[in-house]
Parts: C-alpha cells; structure tokens; sequence
C-alpha cells in the first residue's frame, strides 16, 4: 500500500528559505571585527548566497564539485553554508588548526576546485596553496586580494569583487536529499584525516533536532553564540537550524580570545552559545577579573571533551545560567547526546543528570558492545564501547574503508562508558586507552582522577601495560607537586579507600613532566612509546 | 559524491522504543474511566504493544493489511498506534461519527481486515459489521465481547483473552520508510469520504516537528491532554510526539462532557492540550460555573476551526493559559501552522499575532494562488487560496483521483486569506464561500462578522448568488433577534462604517433561523440550495 505523502526532499535551500524569508527581516548575522560589530539580517544574507552561487558558477562550479572554506565563524561563512549545498555543490569546511601536511592532504583528498579563505589567514593558507592540486580558485574574503600570489593554474579573485552586480536570486536546484551537501574531516592523531559527508537530509534532520525541546531547543527570538568554529562539526548545527526557526547568529570571527569574548556577549546579549569547555574557562576567569553582564545567556552547551563539574556549577550558581553538556562527534553531526536532567529532579539528584553525556534523542540508536562483541544491559554499571547508529551518523568515511571504524551501519564511537534504564549515557574512558585486565575492563580517566585527588600528586597518567597473567595492568605514571613527597605502596594505600581491589594498580612511575599533546590533552601514545622503549623507570608492587 | 551518512529508515518502532525505553519507566498514558484513571507506565504499553502484534499475526495480519480502530482516546488505542504501523500493517483510525453509511463505505474503500472497537462504542458498530465486506476478525476492548453478534465469516474475540500469554516482545521488522503506516479518511459534506495514507516518514517528521519550538514544543515531563480524537488526523501528532521525548499522554475515553473533562484536568494535572474551540467553549462555562484548579496547564493548543479571540483572551486573562491557535487539515498530518507571535512582541501587539492561523514551518511550503494561478505576495494584503507542500502533507487520496485537489505536489487547501512578510497566515474563508465579484473577493466570513455586530442581529448568513454585471455578488441572509426590527437599507447603512463600498451588498434577506450542519456550523449548501429554488424572498436595494 503506497503512501500518499508528498515525496519531496528535504533540503538546504528550504532552510534557507525559511530564515530568508519569514524571518529575513528580524533575525540578524552579527561578526564581530575587534570593537564593533557587523550585522546583516537573513534577507540579506540570503541575497548574498544567491550572488555568491552565481559567482562559483561563473568559476566553473557544477554538479557537486567540492567548494572549501578556509574561515573564521563570519558571515561570509555563513553564506557560503547556504549557497554552496543549496547550489548542488559541496561545502568542504577545512580545519584550518590541522597541520599544514594535513591540510594538504584533506583539500586533495576532497579534491575541492575552488576555496574561500578569510584574508586574515591568507599568511597560512599561501604556503598551502601551492601544494592544493585540484584548486583552480582562491577567493579572498576582506582584505586585498592581491596579497595573495597565484601559483601556476590557480586564479585569485576577490569575494566583493567578483559577487558584485550579481543577481539576488538564484534557481536553487531541486536535489535528492540523500546527496551530499558538505563534507568535514575529523583530526586523526594517527592517520590522514577521516571525511565524513553530509547529506542533505541528515543536514536537514539534525537541524530540527537542535530546535526540538530535547536537542539545544534553539527557537526564534534566540541569539546563538557559535564559538565552536564552523569548520568543527558545522559548528554543532547552530547555523542552519538558526535559519529553520529564525534564531539570530552572533560570529566571532577571529577574536576567540576570552576579553573580546565577553566583550562581544556584553554588547551582543547573546541566549544561548555552544563552546568546548577550555573556551569556557577562559571566559570564566576573564569575568572573574572583570565583571561584564552576561545574564541574557539562558544556557550555554558545552562539548567536544568533558566539563569539569566545578565550572557547569560555576556557571548555574554564580551566573545563574544552565549548562547543557553533550556528546558528540564529527561523524555524528554532531549532536549525539544532551544532558537535559528529567522533569521534577533537583538538587544534588539533578546534578547527577547533569554532569552525564545526558540522553541520545530517538533518532540516535545506541548500544553497548563489550570485547566479545556482546550487547550489554543499560544498567547503569556494564561498561562498553558506545556505538551509535542513525540518519545524521556516518556509517563509512569518505573514499577510505575502515572496517575498524564502522560494521552494519553501526559507527564505533571508541569511547566506553554506561548507560543507564533512563538513557543517560556516562562515558569513564577513550576504548583505546581503556585496561582491559582479566576480561574486565578499568577506566584510565577514573584511576587517573583517584590518584590526582592525593594532596601531594600533581598529575596522573594511567596507561595499560602487558601483564602475563592479566593480559593487561594500569600503569601509573605520577608527576609530583613541587616540594611533595609520597612514594607508590602510600598511593596505592591512598587508593584502597575508592578504588576495587582488583583495580589497585602494582606498576607505578615517577616523571617530571606529563607528555602532552598540541591541544593540552595526556599524550598517552608518547608513554606507551617511553614505556616500550624501556624509558620509565618502573617501580612493581606486589 | 556519495553521502556516507547512514540510511536508515525514519519508523515509528524507533518512536516506540525511545518511549518504552528511556522514559518507560517514568511516561505514562492515563486513562479516564468517569471518576478514576487506569494507568501504565511507557514501558507496560510497550510490552502490551508486543502481545497485541503477536496477537494479529495470529489473526492472520500480514504485510500492509489494514487494521481499523473504532475507539475512544484510551490506552488500547494508544496500543495500537504503536503495534499496527510497527509490525507493518496499517492503522486505520475510523472516525465514529460519520454517518453510518460513511463509516461502512470507508472500512470497504480501505479493505480493513480487523477492527478493535471499545465496548462502549459497540451499539453502533453492531449494526455496521454486517455491511464491512473485507472485516474478518472484531475485536472487542473491554466489556464483554459476546455482546457482539458475529455476522457470517466474522469472528469476534474479546482483546484481554487474545493478547493473554502472548510475548512481551515482538521482533519488529525494518520497513521502507516511505511506506504506509496509517490512515484517516476526511470527512467530505458532498462526496465520499477521502482516505490520507500517512507514511513511516512522514509521522516521524510530524512527530519531530510537534516537539520543536516552533511546533507545539512538546517535552519531557509534559503531560499531554488528547481531547481531539485519536481518529482525527493522529490526534494532532500528540500520541507518537509524546512517545519520541517521553511527554505523558492523557486520555479522556469517551468522557469528552465539559464536567468530566474539567474533572480529570484538576485530578491529573495536564501540562498542555488540544481540542477543537467548541469544547473550550464549554469547559470555560463549567469552570465558571464551578471553579476548579486547571492551573497545571501551560497551553492549549486550539484548531480545527478558527478560535473566537474572546476565547483565547479568556484564558489568558482570567487562567494564565496561553492560547497556541494552530491551522491544520487531515491532509497535513495536521500540523500546518501555529501562532507564535514573534519574540519581544508584547500587548495588543501579540494579540494580532495570536489570533492569526500563525506561521507555517519550514517543512510546509505555502503559497498563495489567484483564480487564475497566478502566485500572490506575501504582503499582508493580497486574499488567494492557500496551497502547501511538504513531506508530512498529502498529495493524493487513497485510490481516489482528485485533480481538482492536488497539482504538481501541491495540496489545495479550499482555505482563502493571506500571508504576511513575516509568513503569518491570517484565512478569511472557504474558497467556495469565497464571493468572486468584478475579478476582486469578497470574504463571506468577514461579511457576516460585520453584519453580526448590529445590536439587531441575532446571525448572518452571507453567500454569493450570480449577478450579471459582476459575476457574483453577496446574499446576507439574516435572523433578527428576539423583538429587534431592522431593516436592509438599515443594515446596509450600518455596513458602510467598516466595509469597502464596492463590497457593500445589496441582495438581502430575511430568515427566522440558519440553516446548520450536524457539528453546529452554517450550513452554507442549504441556503444556496433554497435560494436557487426560489424559496427566498430577496430584497434588492439599488
């Protein structure tokens, strides 16, 4: 029996119809430049994407050939999410923090034909545009075009210039909805960058999950601040769902610093904003320093690693503003999970709820899989890898197989946790860093966080080494406070109160310094090498 | 370029088992018996769901058979909305009062196989399954199932005995998205009844969209009132919204009387509800006649047809209940539009917002189309008839061709009024009582608003009759209130304050009472008939 729906895609162009139109004359773009802002309402912006598609197929843009953008959160930015897909073409959002190898790699990896770049980084992107290989076209937004030298085959334009006299309407085609609308690249610590490929429809999707009263219930009348850049994630889905329900957008372009920070919320009265925890503690102690009012904030999400407890507290009993912590990834969206506490909890109960990854939404199917490759209870105890599984999850990567990464349409988070009958998803561990002794499995984040708690250690860092009899045991690896003392048998005694027996780790090392990666993160791939290499000096308890 | 983003299909066992799995512990679905409410938690409905797959199955339900429901709001129906599209089947919900003639004409067209109907309810159905031609198997919910008669080649079964002992889990399958999960049939005034197909997608898209902040912002925790039958257009999205962000369900059976109603909102306390304004209507004259505590409420949501703005002044003023007034049809699943004054719009300003058919998403396109197809502005001004598409509206009637209704995936709404920039729908009439004078409309509803306000006047009839000159010209059919006198020149005077001159009419008449159709609405038909019969004495002022 056929239904009798209509059958039409969903789209893109249909988002921005909605905020280009209905809400073209109220909700706003706003960028900030340093001291003052810039502002366009959506019925401009709207006019802007019909002459930016004009011009990209005036640079020989057809089909789904990939356009890049190598920007900061503006309104150009902005533009380009809109017209690019909406045109039929790609919007590859190029992480301008990964190496310049890595960049490389990404922009002929996706082989994007033309890309747009802020002026302001055109000192890092002129040493990578030599090595793009399928670029045809730079396009400078702001600033002189001709700061920027043509490699052989590659012509430089500039946006103003080459948008100007364009009309201000364009035939938006109509597309399937599962083609692809743009493509991010996750940051491998390992191997070359991961692309995942939005659709039209997991786009679209995921866009009214950020508005729906379990995702960021963004709605109209909001200001959202999208700190989280636009080339993470599309930027936790904060612009197009602003143009479905006809939010205002407030960018900071390049000024991601915590005064300017507070300085644009203090002026631009912001509702809502979506930042990674580092962000936060940044603007933190800034209004510690100096105090600004930020009271128009309702809620702040914060994602992308962990919050600490003590700042979502921070936030709620000093500002009065609710912290919302999520989980998610690239490859999700991203929008995986949202701490939304259930109705009528309070208290300390409610913080419960609130320091967990919180709920995956009914379109994120999730399971628990232990190393047998069983499906585990959500007890609230079984600890096992999350996959997940849904249309705005990638199920494959971009022209790389990774069997590893993805089976049956299932996408293996790596990271391990519980889940509890309620729903609310609690992650202890990364799986790769996870020890997995005796058939049981020890958090290293959980041991980690035991052993700093003694007053005399500064930092912890657990990694799994070979054990003959265990297959693998917890290493600690312990940097001491300036001036302390304590040696492994009182650690481990220290540990005895809050930790299970069997979990009680026997080898222990003492170092200088914790080896850390490029964002501040443990660097445990660096310890296991030091480990491997005969490097630490290992004391064993036994 | 390939999307690598998962396909799964949208389906409503998904909104199922987020409802019976993280909330079922806490949602639940309560039904009114009179002075007391039956209760299961989420989870129980989902086991009972399970029983009652297995259970069809064992009647012989396969592929996408047709299973009727001829049931009140209870939990059983609620059962069956999960169970029926879940194991591939398809719900249909009969709409108990259509004419006799209607329902038996429906249950053919659809070939219903099974049909659950509530005890209460079997005095009518009785007389009815006899002439259900494809109906094999009645089965009867609660009460005694031999109080059925089973005509030849029918058998009756009593609910409670067949779903005893069947599993509580029931492997649903996974099912094209885009295929038949429901249906509902509109119920014409002059031809057939209609049958809408909804599909897997299009319910789950409307489910998300009920929960959205430009939806009905349904959420956790809220405790949902279906007032509005669950044979009406899915209960207006309420059930399957309520089952996908675990919001409680609410349900009145058939104690649908303004004093049980009011009743059971003071003893479980409803945090939203919708019903058509007739039963407001009355439920505002029993709380004044005996207050009771319906301060739970944070909203209702009101369509079906268009609210008096007295009515939604009252409960804004007199209970602190804020009035969503919302358009909607059987064809658009229904949501289609909602009235949610734009942000920071306070005072009487907000009334002009409110009292409007509201905004239309961005998954419903509108447009406004002229006698001659052409498409008119949205500038607050120009009157068509409203035309929409999306994926949650109909673009067909079940094995029914109806070009006159549907073109180019466009639905013709029969609804006339304009848009404003803003995307406000403000409807002024019914596209056939619309008066099409000299190439301009005339509103017959606005007509008959104006002559109602003369102290004398009692009710206003308005239709258009043919004219010579100007192709149609308005008829105002009048009922003088109880010893008023007034004459045509008088009213038509009295008409010259607030309407256009060309518009001013100048055919009249005289009635002792309007001619009414069986839900208490003008009867516009009747009064065109008796006027083309000359049984009208028509006054003309010249």
């Amino acid at each position: 029996m056929l239904s009798t729906m209509n059958d039409g895609p969903l789209s893109i162009a249909r988002i921005m119809r909605q905020g280009t139109g209905p809400h073209g004359a109220t909700a706003e773009v706003v960028t900030w430049t340093g001291a003052e802002p810039r502002r366009s309402r959506y019925a401009e912006v709207g006019r802007e994407a019909a002459r930016l598609a004009h011009a990209l197929r005036g640079l020989g843009v057809t089909g789904d050939q990939r356009v890049g953008t190598f920007m900061w959160n503006n309104a150009e930015h902005l533009t380009a999410y809109l017209a690019v897909p909406s045109m039929g073409a790609v919007l590859h959002t190029l992480n301008i923090r990964l190496f310049p190898e890595q960049l490389v790699y990404v922009a002929n990896h996706a082989e994007d034909h033309v890309v747009l770049v802020d002026h302001t980084l055109l000192p890092l992107f002129a040493k990578l545009l030599p090595e793009m290989k399928t670029v045809r076209h730079a396009v400078v937004v702001g600033g002189d075009a001709s700061a920027l030298e043509a490699p052989p085959g590659v012509e430089v334009h500039g946006y103003a210039d080459l948008l100007a006299g364009r009309p201000e309407e364009f035939d938006w085609p109509e597309l399937d909805e599962r083609s692809a609308a743009a493509m991010c690249y996750t940051s491998g610590t390992t191997a070359n960058p991961k692309g995942v490929v939005y659709s039209h429809r997991s786009i679209y999707l995921h866009s009214m999950q950020v508005c729906m009263t379990d995702g960021m219930a963004l709605e109209q009348g909001d200001r959202g601040l999208a700190v989280v850049p636009m080339f993470h994630a599309m930027s936790w889905g904060l612009p197009y769902a602003a143009f479905m329900v006809g939010a205002s957008m407030i960018m900071p372009d390049r000024f991601l610093q915590p005064e300017p920070l507070v300085a644009m919320m203090a002026a631009e009265r912001p509702t809502m904003a979506a930042a990674v925890p580092t962000i936060w503690q940044g603007v933190l102690a800034e209004l510690e320093e100096e105090p600004r009012d930020i009271s128009s904030l309702r809620e702040v999400v914060i994602g992308g690693s962990a919050c600490p407890p003590a700042m979502m507290r921070t936030f709620q009993e000093d500002y009065g503003i609710t912290v919302v912590h999520a989980w998610g990834m690239t490859e999700t969206s991203p929008l995986g999970s949202l701490a939304r506490p259930p109705a009528g909890v309070t208290g300390e109960d409610e913080w419960a709820y609130r320091v967990s990854q919180g709920r995956l939404p009914a379109s994120v199917e999730a399971r628990l899989v232990d190393d047998d490759g069983r499906i585990l209870q959500w007890d609230g105890q079984s600890v096992g890898e999350l996959e997940v599984r849904g249309p705005w999850v990638a199920e494959a990567y971009y022209g790389d197989d990774d069997p590893e990464k993805f089976h049956d349409g299932w996408l293996r988070t790596g990271d391990v946790g519980y889940l509890t009958p309620e729903g609310f998803l609690h992650l202890t561990d990364r799986a790769k860093d996870v020890i997995k002794s005796g058939g049981e499995w020890i958090s290293s984040v959980e041991l980690e966080n035991q052993v700093m708690a003694h007053p005399a250690v500064a930092e912890a860092m657990v990694i799994g080494v070979p054990d003959e009899k265990w297959s693998e045991r917890p290493l600690v690896a312990v940097v001491l406070r300036e001036g302390e003392t304590a040696d492994a048998a009182e650690l481990r005694e220290f540990l005895s109160g809050s930790v299970a027996r069997w979990q009680l780790p026997e080898y222990w090392t003492f170092i200088t310094e914790a080896p850390k990666t490029s964002v501040g993160k443990f660097d445990k791939k660096r310890l296991r090498k030091q480990h491997s290499e005969g490097d630490l000096e290992i004391i064993h308890l036994t």
